[in-house]
Parts: C-alpha cells; structure tokens; sequence
C-alpha cells in the first residue's frame, strides 16, 4: 500500500515548480491527473534539445506517476469537465499567474461551491497579493531577487546561479508539505478544505535561515564565499592532477594534525605559520596556492581516499555521471528503470524517502499527452460519442 | 486553530538538516521538544560570531516554535525518561549518525514497543545503509558529492558552493513532507506508525531532475554554466554603475525587439551580427562586454525598471539587506519581530504557507537551553524532588 492511495490531484501545473510538487504526490500514491492543453501540453515537452524520441528529456524528469488529460480551460465545456472532476478530488495544484484560474471560472471559490473539502493550491512567483504580485516568475530571476545568488559565487567574482532551479524546486517542496499538512488537518479536524497561496519568493527567504540571522545580527549582508569557508582554512575544494576537485574540511586542531599526516606534509604541521587556524587563515594566500600545487600529484579520487583514511573529511566534487555510477546512490536505489510506452526502458531518479511500511514506487511512466483521456472521461460518465465530440471540437 | 495543533515531536537534532524539519512542524501547530544535551546543547547554541547577547545567529534561525529539554541520553534515567515521554508521541526526528540510537536503547525497535503507532524519521548524510551508511556529513562535502557543486559557478571556473546550506536544507524538507505523509497515512489507514530513513544524498539526487535528465538522454554530464544561458543571448546577470548586478532573460525575438528599445539601443536591434538569437549566441563575446560596458551608464535599478516598462523579464541580484527591504517580502510578512525573553525583540524570517483557514504562527522564541524542562517533567508525573536529583546527577 501506497501513503497516499485513494488521494486524488488534479494537477494544472506547468514547468517545473508546480511539476516538482506533483511528483512528490504521484511518487508515494496519489493519483495524479496532469491537465494539460489540447494539441501542446505541459510546455517542457517541446523543451530540448536534448530528446529522447519524441519526448523531451526536461519533460520525462518530473512527470512520471501522473496521468494526462487534455482539457481546454478557456472552453465552457472543459470548465465543466474540470468542476465534475473536482467534486470528487482531494487537491488541486495550479501555477498560473494570480488571476488566470478566475477567468477560466476556476478559482478556489467556484471548485469551493461544489467540495468544500478541497484543499486547493496556487504557487506563484510572488503570491496572490503585494505589489508584484502580478509579475511572471523566472526560476533564474528569481534566484536573484530572494537573495540566493549574491552568496554564490567567489569573493570579488560575479554573483552565481545555482546549477539546479532551485526557485522552483524548493517552492514545489514547500507546497507539497504544505498540501500534506492540509490533508493531515482535514482527516483529523472535521474534514474542512482550504486555500494555501505559495509564492516562490516566500519560499526562497524561508531558506536563508543562518544567512538571514547573520544580517539581523549584525545588520551586514553576508557575501559571496565561494568554495571556501570565511574563518577556517583549509575548508575548501582543490583540484587533483586528473582536473578533478575534491572537498576538504579541516575544522579544527585535531583534523589539521591527521590531515599533514594523510597527505604526508608533516613539515608543514612544524611550520610556524600554519601552527593554528588563526595562522593558517592569516597565510591563507600562501598556504592555499602551495596545496593546491601539491595537490597536483595524485588523482582527486586519491588524495580522497588518504583523507578518509585518517578520518578527515573529504569528499569528491561529483558530475552527474559520477553520481549515477556512485555505489552509495546505486545502493540507495537513486538510479531506476522503467517501461515507457514509445521509448522501451527510460531512467529515472529514485525515491528520496524510504518509508518501511508505505514506500513509493515508479508506477506510471511519464504520460503521453492525452494518454489517459479516455479512460478518464469515460469514468466521469461521459460516453464514447461525448469523447469524440470534445476531441472534434478542441475542447479535449 | 493550527493545522498540526495537538501533534507530539521529540526532536533529536542538531545544526541544520534536522532542526529545520521541526522549524516546519512548530510553525503549523505542532509542540516540538527539543531534547538537548545538558551543559552544552545543540552544537550551534556555540556557533558565533555572530551572537546577539548569549544567543548565537545560528541558533535563533531555525529553532522558534520549540521547547528545550536537556536528557543525557547516555544516562539509563534519561532514556527512560525519553520513553516516557515516546509513549505519548506522534512523531520521534533524529540526525545522529546510524546506529547511535540504538547505543541509546532508543532505536525505532525499542520506542515502537511503547509506542506502535510512532513515526520515526532518522535523517543522515548517506542513509541506514550502504557502503558509505557510518560517514560524518557536512553539507560542504554532500554538496560535493551530489553533483550540485559540479554545475554551480562559471564555465571554465572552479565549481561553486550554494551560498545556503542546500543539502541540509533540502533533507529536512524532503523529512518534514515525509513525515507529514506518514502521519496522513496513519490518520486514515489504521494507526499504524512506520520508520523513515532519509539520506542528504538522496534528498539532493532527487532535485536533479532536468540536470539528471540531460544525462541519461546523452550520457553527458551537465556543465557549469555561471549566471549565463547556454543558448539564449542575453539572458544573464550584468553589473549597473553602482556596482550593483541585475538579471535580465531575453527569451525570444519579441523580447530581444523590446529590450533594444527598453534600453535605448536600437542600433544593435538592425546590427546585422544580432539579428536572432542564433547570431547572437554565435557573437556573444562580442556582445556581451558591449552591453555590460554600456550597462555602466546608469544603476542596476534603473535597467530593471526600464526592461520592466517593456515587459522583458528583469530584476535585481538582491544582497540580504536588499531582500529584508523589499516591499514584496514586506507586504508577505516573510520578515517578523517576536518577543525574545532575553533579548527583547528578535527578527525572524517569516511563514512561507499561507493557509486561508489554519494558518502557522510565531508562537514561541528559540528557547533557552533547558528553559521548558520543569514543564515538561511536572506534565509527564515527576516532582520537584525528582526533577532536583536529575538535574544533580547530570540527567537533565
């Protein structure tokens, strides 16, 4: 059994941070219907390069364990469809800009009349209110306005995007957990629905946590550190003689004896400038470039290993194909296998949470758009003859 | 009312990836104890500079809307204490390194005997099992080791560290869904608990998503990209006169039309090397340091608001300062005061869900170490006398 058997999502999402959310719910057991528009669909299906057939590679890494169906909200008959299906959901999940699900007559007061017991989703890039409330959302426009890419980055460098769209991801994780508190409230207080209006901003400061309350303190914002750390040294990643980085983390006394000793520099354990971290940071500009010089003589993956062995943490810079052939994540079954329809077998990305009793699984692969239309609809009520009708007509 | 109102969670954790899990559960409603070791407390209580009077930076980000109970969990009296306490619990989160739980006697084993309908979520740097199960985690290193340090930074640069602590925060989120899930499950299937093993690296493998994608479509680990669009141009960050940076995202040929009139540049909107996107990728060294020189002429907030006038998606690369300013994140209330019992008043970050009908709340100050212990013992039937030995006997 699934933790979420017998929950059912209606899911008008696009892109990716609606997207994200969705998975998180179809991964462990809801019943995911993905509503797209007729002829085009989730717009991530046209973005690649690169492809996989037909099927975007962007598309195929968020959408698995949801159903298609296509529905036309701009048409009254499609409302229509949609508000039959929402009578009898559980959640509703939306990323379209504050306003839209009102024009389509959709919004949270309209599903509302007819289940009072939806729990009814809107991530935006701002929120339903406040001055910017209206503005389109980009997840690398956004990564600049919550704060996030001005710590990213080398001191004295340009200020970095994080390599993930994190703007998205995280607000798909705060409203996930969000949806589930709300469901929790529901089957354990009388069975009462609500609105829940999640912003991408909100989400992003929700995560500056020790950075925010740097600036409270001291009222400074913090700056950009790079790989490095500001007050420890060597705390930072260096590059290996295979043009491969690693991490090393020496963060006090103790760890700096075992790490002259794992890389075989006990002089520089006897020398005078390095004796304490306090020296070791007011020579950092010698210390660091002489390291990274002697680190050129063995493979990243070596001098990791010498690390380790004395207990000093270290740790490789991953690529992503590194990662996908790391026997720890093979291990924890991150890396999996499923049938698609049109593709044979498709990898995908495992399930994070490992529950005992209730795990996920990879169910149904990324749909085809429309795959499910039929079979959705027909147990709506509608007939074969209705089906053909809205398909003729544009409405599916 | 509070969505999680009546709900239990005895909270092992320290630093981050665990507290900020609880920080999710007490800012809906739920009472979170927080089990500290006496003397000394969570590691980060120590973390400063900077501290505002006795309380570091750290601390007070992620640990409002909890109580401090010191336990010796060493001691056989504050296990017993704990499993009093378990008894009565909905949710047990822990982040010690597998295995020192059950040293404790307090593995999920032994707390399910008391407590069969208790969700036990253990969170840790590689997970309960595998090759690398009894690796300390550090977010640095897990950042290293997920790959998301790998395609953080410029092209051709050192690979770049989130300026957050991603990997810790993106585990206690995946934890405080999963633990929400399983608190669903067990509201509406019975009663039945269940153990949660949840690893850092699993969380982040999990957001690699369209990252991942790209490389099972080609075998091909993503690169670095910096702040720059592989394949669009421009859509970047520059550097306006005041030093300061701004994004600006122009996506298609529309935008591109409207960006050349935005900032008064209509000459390179004719300029035969710029006509398309493609041209422009093909002579992006030439463009690029044309327009971040010609971006000197005026100040970052003057180009967003001339690129905004048009419609092409622009902002800020906003410092914390700048964040904890802005009138959006003002109007969401994402920055709080509340009552601090030593420190006056307090800023926090604020409640990124907003629920229309149980919404979160700042209820509680980060506490003082300890500060809820004789409540807590009195409400679990220990008198004054006893919760006196304990503390003589370095229990509590």
């Amino acid at each position: 059994m699934r933790p979420l058997e017998g929950i059912k999502v209606l899911d008008l999402t696009r892109a990716l941070a609606g997207p994200f959310c969705t998975l998180m719910l179809g991964d462990y057991g809801s019943d995911v219907i993905k509503i797209e528009m007729p002829g085009t669909g989730d717009d991530t299906r046209q973005w690649g390069p690169p492809f996989i057939g037909d099927e975007s590679a962007y598309f195929l890494s968020v959408n698995r364990n949801k159903r298609s169906l296509t529905l036309n909200l701009r048409d009254e008959q499609a409302q229509q469809v949609f508000l039959k299906l929402a009578a009898d959901a559980d959640v509703i999940v939306e990323n379209f800009t504050p306003g839209v699900m009102g024009r389509f007559n959709l919004s949270y007061e309209a599903v509302q009349q007819v289940n009072p017991g939806i729990v009814y989703c809107s991530i935006s890039g701002f929120g339903a209110n406040g001055p910017y409330q209206s503005r389109p959302a980009y997840d690398q426009i956004m990564q600049g306005i919550s704060g996030i890419m001005s710590i990213t980055g080398d001191l004295g460098g340009d200020p970095q995007k994080v390599g993930i769209a994190v703007a998205d991801i995280g607000a798909g994780m705060w409203a996930a957990f969000a949806v589930m508190t709300a469901l929790f409230h529901r089957a354990t207080a009388g069975g009462k629905g609500q609105y829940i209006d999640l912003s991408m901003l909100d989400a992003q400061v929700a995560w500056m946590t020790y950075q925010a309350g740097y600036y409270f303190a001291t009222g400074e914002a913090p700056k950009r550190l790079g790989a490095a750390h500001p007050t420890l040294v060597p705390y930072q990643a260096f590059m290996g003689q295979d043009g491969k980085y690693f991490n090393v983390a020496v963060g006090s006394a103790r760890l700096w004896d075992r790490f002259c000793q794992g890389i075989d520099r006990m002089d520089l354990h006897q020398h005078p400038d390095y004796l304490d971290n306090g020296q070791r940071v007011t020579h950092r500009s010698a210390l660091v470039p002489l390291l990274q010089e002697y680190f050129l003589k063995k493979d990243a993956d070596e001098w990791v290993a010498d690390l380790q062995a004395v207990s000093v943490p270290a740790g490789p810079i991953n690529d992503l194909a590194d990662v996908f052939n790391d026997p720890q994540v093979l291990h924890r079954e991150m890396l999996l296998d499923m049938p698609h329809p049109t593709l044979g077998s498709i990898k995908q990305t495992g399930l994070p949470i490992k529950f005992s009793g209730t795990p996920g699984a990879l169910e149904k692969p990324p749909p085809l758009l429309g795959e499910h239309n039929h079979a959705i609809l027909t147990a709506l009520g509608y007939s074969d003859a209705d089906i053909d009708r809205m398909s003729g007509t544009g409405v599916i």
